[in-house]
């Protein structure tokens, strides 16, 4: 491997982790400093997701694309016929990465390293959810990075999440590394293992119907529209 | 119709109905998990509506406009003499997106896909607070678009409807669309139908004000400034 | 008056309007809404006065200045050599602004038009508070004028405003027209007209001690940074 | 020493003097208005420092790289070989400006000038969440720094903090200055005097953790990507 890929599926890996640590981590805080509102403990695990991940973005962005999730990468592979070697690979950096930043978060809040989740999750609303979720964040990263705006993907990403955790009736997981590592943790964030598969069943969906809208709105890649481009 | 317009027709459908998914399903959301303080649950839908609305004008805005509200189109066609052809077609398409926004919203948090909304909001302080509303929004939308500064609508518009929540006894829906579509959920963003005209007019009547003050303060549209440009 | 004239003296008029229509009404709403925790109500308050004033920056900066604080003119002159003329202009537009959007604020809620606050607010630390976030603003906003980074200043003062409510025990005034203004409402955010020449009073030290804070660390205008200059 | 070193260290004196004003600041007020709900209190906080923190770094950031941390200045130096002798004379300055922004914080809301906080603090996951806190801190600054974004310094630290008053356990100091200036605070954000070396060594490692991280992954310095460059 060329040093940039050794860095991009570190980046990947890194990025991964310490986006599932502030998940959960944040989660763990918000349960146990806000325990008899669940909305204001959601709002709390919403808005430091949110910032956390736009950070995030920023700075891996030029080292790996910061995807951190494996249905940004299919889709990047998709529309831009990135090879899919490099999309092989993303995936289980991606997976591991998160698992062990769950782990991480679990360990900064002296709680077992490892409990599998109990927060069964899945019904058929809160899969309608993930469609929507998933369908939703497709649209967003690549509605930029096909109008010349990549470089506003971490602030409107990390926004897209913080409002989606409110949004949808699923808290927007919208990624299938994530919602794997969120298994390791039985805490706010997690999500019972036996919930998983069809979190991810819908993920998939959603990332198809994501990238049929991108390709009919977004036919072609662009340049930026000027400043004064029309509203 | 050509391509352009198709997907214009359809960027403001689809746009205005994710829309109404984030208003309506994060109320939904907000008076769930924080059913003891309507204030949080007040702040945590403008959050997330706030968000969300910022992201959906980055999403289609080189596609439509992302106005995604009658009267901002209106507007645009007095005061730039954009075809009312368009115009007439942006309504119904925009009209119809809140609807099945709502819908959506309803489905994702396991309600009836319809359910007439019982909250009653039409009184003489909430009229005149929607007249407010609905002239700052209009104001703040041109006066970024006649000063070359429509790249800045985004945030801008997000912000201004994440404080106009709270800044408005009427708590700012200033968009006839999402009016209509909001009637179709009762729930916490709900309004029941028979405040909707009224709703509606007092829109109106704060567009046709906030116009008048575009066309006072920004006479003609301009350059953008100076990065260094006068404070 | 020239046309150009006129139209600043309207924007420092409805732009301090609505400054105090965001800052008296969410202050209204967030009582109301809120009742048990004056903390989420201060919360909502800050974050609507923040977002609200970052956007009617944006929305008056080209017409005006966007000022709408008598300290910020008088300081603008001071610095930078605008004549005293229309300073001496901006400050009763500002000051009858505030009163105007203070009234505003009370009708679009129901209540009384004008109702004197009985919030007595003047102690010695609140005057010092009062102090350090007049100086506050006033370095942040000349900081960014003198670095040509002017465009910066609607995201930078709406901010800083949002965090000075907490961080002061004052909940950050600093701005004489609006203290005025906001004794004119009997609500949570209004000032008994006892306490408004003392906060007034530590707001023009506060802006002395400002002004030469700036004169110390930006001794000339420059022009902006590059892009890639020193972190 | 020049004048602009003088405007250097007085711009770090300065602004860590406000960066602990608002950390302690935000505290008191937090603590005092928000009794009943730690986490809601710990949000107040969190969002107050974030957004303060951020036009700290827009302020000074031209006069002396607005580092207000021992860690940052040191590592700045590894990496750009900036000279060891103004690293040493800004750490001084740093940790002198905290404790007498802690003192202010205390006496504009009313406190002893000086109580010694009894927040006991230091236990090994606290410090876990330490190492971590600091690590990714000093990622996300010379992220930016080595890839031509420095002027996105100032969003990305305030969100980053933000985001990390929740996600680490330990509501992520990050800043050895800061750590003593907080120990000057019987308040909500107080750290007791014998949990401060702990945090400092914790602080210390993460430093150089973050150090091999951007050695890492940014191995060089380059010029800013383009607008439209990958995602």
């Amino acid at each position: 491997m060329s040093p940039d890929t050794t860095r991009a599926l570190g980046g990947e890996f890194l990025g991964s982790a310490l986006l599932a640590a502030v998940v959960v981590g944040s989660g763990i805080a918000a349960q146990t400093l806000s325990p008899s509102d669940t909305g204001l403990a959601l709002l709390e695990n919403a808005l430091a997701t949110g910032l956390g991940l736009a950070v995030l973005i920023l700075v891996f962005q030029t080292v790996s694309g910061a995807h951190f999730n494996p249905v940004v990468s299919v889709v990047d592979a998709l529309l831009h016929r990135k090879g899919w070697a490099i999309t092989a690979a993303y995936i289980p950096a991606q997976v591991l990465g998160c698992i062990a930043g769950a782990i991480l978060a679990n360990l900064m809040f002296a709680a077992p390293a490892i409990s599998w989740s109990t927060n069964d999750r899945a019904s058929w609303p809160h899969l309608l959810a993930e469609v929507v979720a998933t369908a939703g964040l497709v649209l967003v990263i690549f509605a930029l990075v096909r109008t010349g705006r990549s470089h506003l993907a971490a602030p409107a990403v990390g926004a897209y999440i913080g409002a989606a955790y409110f949004f949808t009736s699923s808290t927007s997981f919208a990624n299938p590394a994530i919602t794997i590592g969120r298994a390791f943790s039985d805490t706010f964030a997690g999500i019972a293992p036996a919930s998983v598969l069809p979190y991810i069943a819908a993920q998939l969906v959603g990332a198809g119907l994501g990238w049929l809208l991108v390709r009919g709105f977004f036919p072609a890649t662009t340049a930026a529209p000027a400043a004064s481009g029309g509203h």
